[in-house]
Formats: structure tokens, sequence, C-alpha cells
């Protein structure tokens, strides 16, 4: 083979870094011929050289600091699979760069925080920054919808971005039990991060969406201005009266272009059981975009874990072995749009309410008023149980409406006493 | 922009060929920037200038020959979208690259049956052949397959490959109507041609089969060894049935490595309800893959049209633009394995049968003995209707078999004479 070997260096040896070695390793020969030159871990580096990993990394070159590795001669390709949206994982991203590497991270949080940025550098130095990790893990949505799509302009996307809330509202509705015993389960079998919050409070979606964002829009990446709900609310109530309605409660990013500017939002959705997305259950992910002249296409597959993050960090690798350079975000970054961030008050759609209540006359009036008022107008309205003592859950469904009027609404009902707790609401999204 | 213009010469002016001048043309600006240069059509061919088309085409060359087309100096790309898998389409092709210009085509018939030779004409000149358009319209199933994936070893892949053949089944199943019936419906509705045979004899989606199947495996294309099975003797009474059991009938193409080599069929299957795969209905194509590392993904959207498919040349327009170059074939033709075919009796499965009877005592003994004394076990039975007079349906499903013992027991009990018509079977996937 006349090319000369594609020389790897990986930072993190964590699930995904060795995942990435045993790719590579496993299906060395195929890989070649892929890329029509080998291509070869040289150095690896971690904090910890003893820990038990299960790979033999004898025949690698060890550094202990992964910056030291950014400078090194003999490697054309840094992957860093650290993690963190500074310190380390930053700084060896952009020391890899000013030596003129090649970068490939699975780090979402880092390319939402200083993607911007970090593609500025790339483009100074004529390198690539391969992220296709960072996005629902083995599915090649980047490349979708950088390339694969970009003859169409995409005016919305929305998806399941977050494997381990889809598994917990998956099990929520198969089973009937609440969001603590399930995390908790979803913990026990790996599914789950012991300090969860990153991914129950959506902010694991919410650096994906500014990603997939960005990508299909060619507009500055902005994390900040994301509306963002997590799943911890979700109750298997809502979940049971979900179903009866005839939805799914799904823990969806949406990316919409509308006049007023661009929606992000990450939340809870209420979306209809005959939506193919409905039926993406468990760890999996999927991704739906809607674009001009190609209408609505779906992408679909699971988003995490060593296998599926490890093959797309490869894809990355082989698509650099090729020379295959992509703007890191649709086009260079002096073409990128500055956002126009759409204000809330544009969000429109139809809603799913909850009010737990006493069977008392005057009790449903005080709710039909509020609404009345706040001129939001009801769809249907369903009452499970009766009881005099006991709060029972009354729910509805509205008319399109704006949110900021409904949860004007619910403010005044909640003031009126009649609710025992809060009201709850979810967006109804009909795709 | 400093970069040269991007010279487009399209070829064939049908559905296609003006939908790849209109998505051009209506974004000409956000695709001039997602290529960092401008891309412009120069030159047209088609037989009748004086045809309306709904465009106006006075500002491009006229070629009547689109062999002239091919040698004009002036063009860097010619998109071929003229079709048929020989005469002018494969000549133009052929002349195109000789004349050093990459080719982009939506003719999966000429890939399918001469897709090798221009590989080697394509890297003889260095150039490139896209054809994204040819399979699954506007999704990226080829990029996602060559490039996306090229991280894992793809073992099986599936897929709905012909839209017209899935809206008339799904038309069937919704409304209870017969296949003549709803064919001339989706011929009246443009969703067939007036000449069906390629689509409902499973032909195109062998075509498409047969370039998925090499771009995944990484072997030379062979469509003559494809086993192809279309929907002309599907009836409404097998599709009831299906409902019945918990399946749908989808025409699929397969291809999967065994141990006995690789299989690739196209015929109609009973699918899970409870299959991702069962719910993509109507003109909607789908295509799921399973491999090392990553798993099981799937791909879904419209799989013809203008939209869709004009959308899918301008993403290869693009990526030319941009010198991203891909082996057509996963790797360079000299490393492509010639693909050692599975014979038929290594296809093992379950299968659905049907027998059309009259309601007499020892008619299920006889059809009980055939399948037993080769080697074929019932998992269920299932009879509709009760008539001494007239045929009535019986119906079952077989544990694993291979399919050559299924044949040999339905031809026993076809010439048995217990039946009024020869058994029908359908094979089940269990994805």
């Amino acid at each position: 083979m006349s090319n000369p070997p594609l020389r790897i260096g990986v930072a993190g040896l964590g699930t995904v870094g060795i995942g990435v070695i045993r790719v590579l390793s496993e299906q060395s020969s195929m890989i070649s011929a892929r890329c029509n030159r080998e291509v070869k871990v040289v150095a690896i580096s971690a904090q910890d050289p003893n820990k038990k990993r299960g790979l033999d990394l004898s025949n690698y070159i060890w550094y202990s600091d992964p910056l030291s590795m950014a400078t090194d001669e003999n490697i054309d390709v840094v992957v860093e699979v650290i993690g963190g949206s500074s310190g380390i994982a930053k700084d060896l991203v952009e020391s890899a760069l000013n030596n003129k590497k090649h970068v490939i991270t699975a780090n979402k949080a880092l390319i939402a925080s200083a993607g911007l940025d970090l593609a500025r550098s790339a483009e100074h130095v004529g390198k690539t920054i391969g992220f296709e990790a960072a996005v629902a893990g083995g599915v090649p949505i980047v490349k979708a919808i950088r390339e694969g799509l970009s003859g169409s302009n995409i005016q919305q996307l929305f998806g399941i971005l977050n494997g381990t809330c889809n598994y917990i509202l998956s099990e929520m509705r198969e089973t009937g039990r609440d969001f603590d015993e399930v995390l908790g389960e979803a913990q026990d079998l790996g599914y789950a991060e012991a300090d969860p919050t990153f991914d129950i409070d959506g902010v694991d979606s919410a650096h994906k969406l500014a990603i997939l964002t960005s990508i299909a829009f060619g507009c500055e990446i902005n994390f900040d201005s994301i509306q963002i709900e997590g799943i911890r609310h979700i109750s298997p109530l809502d979940i049971q009266f979900a179903s009866d309605l005839g939805y799914r409660i799904k823990l969806l990013g949406m990316a919409r272009k509308t006049e007023a500017g661009i929606q992000q939002r990450v939340h809870p959705c209420m979306v209809p059981v005959s939506a193919p997305i409905a039926h993406v259950e468990g760890v999996y992910n999927a991704v739906v975009t809607e674009g001009s002249f190609v209408g609505r296409t779906m992408y679909e597959g699971r988003g995490a874990g060593e296998g599926p993050t490890a093959s797309a960090v490869v894809a990355d690798i082989i698509d650099i072995a090729l020379s295959r350079n992509t703007n890191l975000f649709l086009v260079p970054t002096v073409k990128l749009e500055r956002m126009q961030v759409a204000p809330v008050s544009s969000y429109i759609g139809s809603y799913y309410a909850r009010f737990m209540v006493t069977d008392k006359t005057g009790v449903f009036a005080t709710i039909a008023n509020a609404l009345n008022d706040n001129g939001v107008s009801m769809e249907s309205v369903l009452q499970r149980g009766r009881s005099k003592n006991e709060a029972v859950p009354v729910v509805l469904t509205t008319h399109e409406t704006d949110e900021a009027s409904l949860i004007r609404a619910l403010e005044a009902i909640e003031r009126s006493k009649v609710v025992f707790e809060p009201p709850r609401f979810v967006k109804i999204e009909s795709f």
C-alpha cells in the first residue's frame, strides 16, 4: 500500500476510548481496505496506566498528560474522548489543532459551548474536527444532515436524543412504575449515570440539539437560548392519560425555523401513536428532519454505548483517511448566520394539562373560566375516579394556543386554590 | 468567491432532470455557500426542445444528442437522468468518464448491471460516479452505508425499496381491495407507471438491493443471483390473515452474510407489527442495517418523486464540488470480493402457507402428513368460515424450516388434489 499510514492518538480510555481501539484493531484489514491506507493507533493517554481495561495496551506510547500527546509529531489525528465542556478536553482539542492535527471528539458539551471558536481554529489550520459520535451514537446523523441532505433547506428537525430518558419513559409506560424507581433500575443496569442530572434534566439533549440546529440551518451555535425541561416531573398518571388519549410521552429536542426566528426546545412532548417516532423505544435515538424538496426523513439507532459511539468515531477517522472534508457547521464560519432567536411567546400549539382537584361543584367552572379569560379553548376533558375527600385528576387538551396564554391560565387556576398541587402541562406535537 | 464554478450538464429532462434544475436554481445562493463555489447548470439535453417543461430553459446550451454534451469542455459534471440499463444512458456515462467528467446518475438498472465496469473506468480517470439518487430517493442511504457506517462490518440489511409496491400493499391492507384495483388507482395517481412490471415484479427493488449489497459488503455487484418475487399474487385474504396473526406483508429486499455465502432476496415477507419497518407505509422507503459495533440502524423517507430524487442528485453535486471522494463500492475495485452466492437450500425460516380446501374430513390430515413427511413442523393453524361446497381457506405457520423442504411439502399437497388452487406461501421474517 503506497499511502502512508494514518496515525491515531486516543486521549481518554473510558468506554468510548477502549471501544475505538477495539474497533480499529479487530477490523484492521477491513478498515485499511476502505481507507486505501493503514490506520493505526500509535499513542494513548489516560491518568492511571495501571487500571485494568480489558485490552493489551502495551504496544502504544503512553502519555499521562494528553497535552504532551497533542505535540507528538508522529500523530496525525487526536481522538478526544475525555469529556467535559472545559478543562483538559478543551485544552487538548485546541492544542491538537494548533499542532496541525485533525481532531475527533464525542464531546457534545464541548461542541455545544465552544464549537464556533473551534471551527474557526480548524479552518485556520486547514484541519478537520469530526464529531459524528457526539449526537445519536452510531447513527450517522451529522453526516446525513451536513452532506446527505445538503441539497435541501431544512425547516425543522426533532428527535429523541437521550437514550437514558427514552429508556426511563419506555419503562414507566410499560410497567406503570414511577420515575424514581425506574431511574434507580436504569442506574443499576448502566443505562443511567450515578449523577444522572445532565440526562434527566434535558441538558444532554440540549447539547445535541444545539449541534443539530447549527449544522442543519447553517447558523452559529446557540446553546444558551434553548428552552430546556427534563423528565423528573413526568408521572405514571400522565403517561397513562397520554395512552388513553392516543399519545406517547417522549423527551424531544426540536428546532424550527419560524417567521419570528429559530425555536430550539427540549421538553417532554405528547406525540400521536401513529407517528413513527412514538415507536422508538428504550435506549434508541431517532431524528426526523423536514426540508425543501426531500420532505421528511428519519434516522434511528442506538444512541450510546461503547460499540455505537466507537463506530461513529471510526467513521470520522475513515473520512479523514480519505481526505473527505466538510465545513464543521455546514458552511464556512464566516458565512454562518447569527441566530435570530424566536421568543417563547411565538410558541403555538395544543397542550395537555392535568389538575388534581376535589370532586366538588364549581371546581370545573373555575378551571373553565380561567382558560376562557386567557383565550385558551378546550378540545377535550377527561376525569378519572371520583372521591369527595381525596384529590382526583382532571385532564384536558386545548385547541391551538400560545404557551404564554396557557401558562397565565394555569397560574390563575393555581391561585384560585381549587387544585391540590400546581397544574402539570405537556405540549402536544402532531407530527 | 475564489474557487471556479462547478459546471453541470443535465441529460434527460423528465421529472428528475427538471427537479435538479429547479433545486439548483431556487436555492443557488444556499448551495454556493455550502460548496464554497458557485454551482451552475450550463447545458441540458433531451430529444424534444419544444416540449413544455414548466421551466425557462433558454439560458442553457441545448444538446439534442447527449453524447455531444459529454465532450463539452465547459462541463465538469454530467447528470444522467435518462434511464435504462443500456443504450444511450450507458453510452453517455462511459463517454463522460472518458472525457474526464464526473458523473451523477439516478439509474439503478445501469449501476446494477454495469456498475463494476463503470467503477473501474471512473477509477482509471480519477473521477466520481455519484448514485445516491438510485436508491431510496432522498434518503441518503448510500452515504450512510459507504461512509457513516464504514467503521462497521455490516452483516445484513433489509428494506422497503419500492414505493409503488409499498403504496399498493398499504392501500390493500387499509381498504381490503384487491391488487388489480389498487394498482389501477396507483397508476391514476402517478404512483405507478403505465407499464408497472419493473416495480410490481420486484425487479426495481432487486436493482437497488444489488447496489446496497455491494456497497455494504464490499463485494462485486451481482444482480443475476438475486431471488426475485413480486407482489402480483398477494391477495386481500393473505393480508387479512397476516393482520390476524400479528404481521404485515411488505415487499422487502434482503441481503445477508451467511456461512454458505451471501443471500440476496426480494420477495413479500410477513413482518411482525412490533417491528419498526412494519409501520413504513405508502410511498415511503426504509432501510435497516445490522453491523458489528453499531448494531441496528434504520433510515426512512420518500423513495421517489421529483423533489426527493433531485435532492439526492444535488447532494452528490455538492460532494463533488467539495472534492469529497468515495470508492464507488466501498473499497477500490481491485479489493472487491467475488460474491460467493448462498444456495437457496440454505434459506431457513418460518413460513405462512394458505390452502383453499373443501371442508371435508381427511383434508387436514393430508396437509399435515405432507408437511410431516418433508420434515416441516407446524406452529399454528387457522381456519376461516365453513362451507361444504365452496373452497375455504386454511392457513398455517411453520416452525423454522428450510425453504426447499416446504416447497416439496406444498407440491405434494397440490398433487393430492385436496386443494382448489396451488398453495400460497409467504416467508415470515422476525426482525
